[in-house]
């Protein structure tokens, strides 16, 4: 068994060390230490063992020793290609499907079989006049019920392109998109196309899978992000500054705690309602009451809406348990890990699958479905008052630690703030920092944490080197709870800032009535990578050019999900570089990985060349930052400011 | 490098060999070849490699020794769950895209916009009433365009099950896969959940996932198979009995050859069509005419309506161009090896690719679309027609033998036949044969053939078996290929049935004129794996019965497609008992192996439990055959027959 790594070597976060330390102490396994112990494979880690029939698995040696072809003549490229499309695929089905469950939701609220309300009916119709829907003369919920058809045909037209593409694209990037052929007509046919065309004895040119991926990094954005966030808006709100707690901290001892944990927050909202109705049904048990803590992009959903508390990114998610305190941690979808259940049975923790095609061996099972989500959320909140008495007092640890952060940072959110400063002309005040160079550029750190790498140091290093050389940053996902444990999200990080950003962050936020913005703008979970998305197109259209053009740039140092490299692909496809720290397990092919980050004066065709945006692969977070900051100014140089 | 084959362990077709030794001794690499290179990876093999996230591949050791845990926590059975999931998937992913670019070319047939006839009108209106669309004083085109409607409903309606599960599934079967939530509601959005489901930290449950494979398999079988078949025989014509030749030596010396390889057959007729309009162009070359030999699948289509000859099943593709004969290979979907081109390289050959989505790096492409599928058939053949002056003669080897094979058996076709002897009910004397035993009872050979496989070997011999214990043999795909070369389809066959059988064969063939029906009933392609499920169905229909207590079985013994899993778990689904010869790559996991191959006495759910029929895996064909008997007997046993 290979050594575990010191517990200063996992994570920079002590809350997560401490518990850590205690899961080593009390026999609990988790994914950093499951991590240490797994053996890399030096065919899959580079994209070159490829399993697509029942004749493979066929590996290539990257040393041209043995076999340089598959048994079906697929070379490394293809093989290479495929793997890479088959990950964002996985990536934008999960994103899709996400935004199709949301529409379902809409639906069922405006045809009044689900208990939710349109909490911003402004929003609505504004969506709803976007997508030429006309809404004279018509109630709310006859206008939410023509958006959420609208949003379906998203998933089952079969002609013409996407809706939320029409709705949400730049004309500029659409116009490469037609020209390609790679824009969507809908997310499940290109979904179910990208499926076929990457078995065994299909498409095996690397380019066009490639062009396929493009197409997925489309689906994602528009079917999964942008639909998503503009229906969770309507029906949840658009997120508002809110200020919030971060950290294992966030636990109470004497209260009973609740994790919502997973992407979509249809089911979390009706926890964090249902807790508050069942408040007194806590204290029956000897709880002062009932403490929601969030995970993942859940937590994220939650924190940007209703201010509840988050206790962790990916990596460390079973360390919430491990706290002993947890009193049930409810899972939707995505990023949850299995490995929960064994830590669960080592506590008293209740692990609680909810949709149907989404389950645990051993957890429990209430199911959620729109129509009866007060009675789910009901059920899961009395099974964890339940829960309570059940602790062991031996096996209780907190961690201290709680950072204070500002989130709530939508679009709206950031333009009503910039309005203060300019309100006939919002935009301007942002646009000529950016032009004066005050702000260098603008960077959204986005994404994971992966129990394989340091936690949070890969997110808190380029956020800090891009802040010092005063690129405004905005954050979603896991990357912003990195960011926000380290005080980035609160006026301590303003330390971090160059003088110039500095200035412009005090500047608007003493506008608003506030000492500062913080550093960092938490944006939201990450389908919310639409807002930076919208925003970038804002400021294109307002300056006439492509955002291929801005000096803008996205990070995700801590890679873990394919879903990561479908929206990376999704903001390259606009012509804005990426940034990944981990190993998009392309390297076996150089033919794709030119193609995806090769520059204009590579051979052959390249992401650069087509779209005005690249891939980066560079695991030190310091020389990511630089990259980044270098292509920032050469798209500065471009402009010419 | 590994030692190769002898040229005899490669194939038990001389044509084959012979060709396999020219390439050897040319110097060009095959896929039987490469199969020798390529080393056994022990943990895909088994299935115990996971790749769904940045994090890993994650292997678990199969001894117990090391991390038994991937590092988010899934277990072997997880894993294995999930990657027979995608194996699934992605069968049904590609024959549901099939079945859709047919419901297409319907539907602009029927507008008038592409260059094809309904060729069988009463099938449509057959079709169609079974669709319950009201046929009153409406056009074969107006109906037709119902149709195509109706059937592109199966990949985007949102609710209710799919049309052509309604339309084609036994009543009982449907029962038990609604009672188990798996009916699928269109195909697209069931292949995009599965997507969903089995990415990084979603669905970790194993009987989960199996059932969502069981979605997989009802996917393939309707919005693949039934459908694609029953507009195929809309479109193009229902087979009707027809005499053809197999083997190597279709290929003509003094002929123009293309071959038409793939799986959709759009395109395939339409240059059957031009090679007859273009004949004289050839002439002009010196070529004594136009040859069309098929390949795989596309060449089943076109054996099945065309009476063209076949050259090759999958795993020789290559070898047809090794003849130094052929002037263009003409591909469209599925199965295609990328090898060709390379080998093609080694020849006057030219590859042409035909789909915007699968392309080869080096192959000419002339895109196909119904709308312009004149045009495009024209140029291939006027480019083969191009090449003929090109050939090298010093590398001109053409095999002799070609073998006559009876195909043309659609559903239709069998029931005609029967009538001959009942017309008023036309199954009664197939049921009474079976009843009275003389036919055991009916397997269907279907699937492939596989490079690492010795081919044909196994495929016949579980024939050969099956035969002589008096099982009535019905086959598709490349399997079929493998039993007409070997005398199979043809009165000589007839030497290897069971008297009992024979006689039934001889019986029903004299009634229609013939000496006696051949010993394997060729039904066509793939996805007319569709054709032996309608007659079950119907059989099961007239004896009130459901089709789990039916004495038959499904055998593909040398499996290599995907494909093939997820058409033998549409079958199982149905309680039909499915045997493969290649490891379906799940016995990492105990857990999948024994819900998939269990019996009724195994420990947790099992298919055989729960549907009625399970996954036999056996490598050797003699005692897969064995197996199948036993099930027959026990199911006959259990009718009281």
């Amino acid at each position: 068994m290979s050594k575990l790594r010191d517990i200063q070597d996992v994570s920079i976060d002590q809350g997560v060390q401490e518990l850590l330390e205690k899961a080593r102490r009390e026999g609990v396994d988790t994914a950093f230490d499951r991590a240490d112990q797994m053996s890399t494979c030096g065919f899959g880690s580079t994209g070159v063992c490829c399993r697509h029939c029942l004749e493979g698995p066929c590996r290539i040696a990257p040393n041209g020793k043995g076999p340089q072809r598959g048994i079906c003549g697929a070379d490394v490229h293809t093989i290479v290609a495929r793997n890479f499309l088959s990950h964002l695929t996985e990536g934008a089905a999960g994103h899709a499907e996400h935004g199709r469950e949301v529409a379902l939701t809409l639906l069922e609220a405006a045809e009044g079989t689900a208990p939710y309300e349109i909490k911003d009916q402004g929003k609505l119709l504004k969506v709803a006049q976007d997508l030429k829907i006309d809404i004279t003369n018509k109630e709310p919920k006859e206008i939410a019920k023509e958006v959420a058809l609208k949003a379906l045909e998203d998933f089952s037209k079969q002609k013409g392109i996407m809706n939320w593409v029409e709705l949400r694209a730049h004309k500029d990037s659409l116009a490469t998109w037609n020209e390609l052929g790679v824009t969507p007509v809908n997310a499940h046919l290109e979904i179910s196309k990208s499926v076929a065309r990457s078995a065994m004895g299909c498409d095996a040119d690397p380019l066009n899978l490639v062009l396929g991926g493009i197409t997925m990094g489309l689906v994602d954005g528009y079917a999964g992000l942008h639909l998503s966030t503009d229906l969770q808006d309507i029906l949840f709100g658009t997120p508002k500054a809110v200020k919030a707690q971060y950290a294992m901290g966030v636990l109470k001892e004497d209260m009973i705690n609740i994790a919502v944990h997973g992407h979509v927050p249809m089911l979390s909202e009706k926890v964090v309602e249902w807790a508050r109705k069942l408040n007194s049904e806590a204290k029956e048990v000897g709880a002062k009451g009932i403490n929601i803590v969030g995970v993942c992009c859940t937590g994220n959903e939650l924190l940007m809406r209703q201010g509840v508390s988050v206790a962790s990114s990916f990596s460390s998610q079973e360390l919430v348990i491990v706290s002993g305190v947890l009193e049930a941690m409810v899972v939707d979808i995505q990023c949850v890990m299995p490995g929960i259940q064994a830590v669960a049975e080592c506590y008293h923790t209740d692990i609680i699958t909810t949709l149907p095609y989404v389950k645990i061996p051993g957890a429990s099972h209430i199911e959620f479905h729109p129509e009866d989500a007060d009675e789910a959320a009901q059920a899961i909140v009395r099974k964890a008052i339940g829960n309570f008495t059940k602790r062991d007092p031996a096996k209780i640890a907190i961690p201290q630690e709680t950072v204070e952060a500002y989130a709530g940072f939508s679009t709206e959110q950031v333009v009503e703030a910039l309005a203060l400063i300019n309100q006939e002309d919002p935009l301007q005040p942002l646009i000529e920092a950016i032009t004066s160079g005050k702000i260098r550029g603008v960077a959204a750190i986005v994404g994971c944490t992966n129990p394989k790498e340091k936690q949070d140091i890969g997110n808190v290093t380029v956020a800090k080197e891009l802040l010092k050389n005063n690129v405004l940053v905005v954050a979603t996902g896991c990357a912003a709870h990195s960011l926000a444990k380290h005080n980035l999200m609160n006026p301590q990080g303003l330390a971090y800032c160059g003088e110039e950003l500095r200035q412009v962050l005090e500047g608007i936020g003493q506008a608003a009535g506030l000492p500062s913005l913080p550093p960092v703008l938490h944006m939201g979970s990450c389908v919310d990578n639409s807002r930076p998305a919208d925003l970038l197109t804002a400021i294109a259209n307002k300056l006439g050019l492509p955002i291929r053009s801005l000096p803008v740039v996205g990070s995700c140092p801590e890679t873990h999900s394919p879903k990561a490299l479908s929206i990376g692909t999704f903001f390259i496809a606009h012509g804005v570089d990426v940034h990944v720290g981990v190993s998009p397990q392309v390297s076996g092919s150089s033919v794709v990985t030119e193609m995806l980050c090769g520059d204009k004066v590579s051979e052959g065709v390249t992401a650069e060349k087509v779209f005005g945006g690249k891939l980066i692969y560079e695991t030190d977070p310091v020389k990511g930052a630089q990259l980044l900051l270098e292509r920032i100014d050469s798209k500065r140089a471009a402009l010419g400011i």
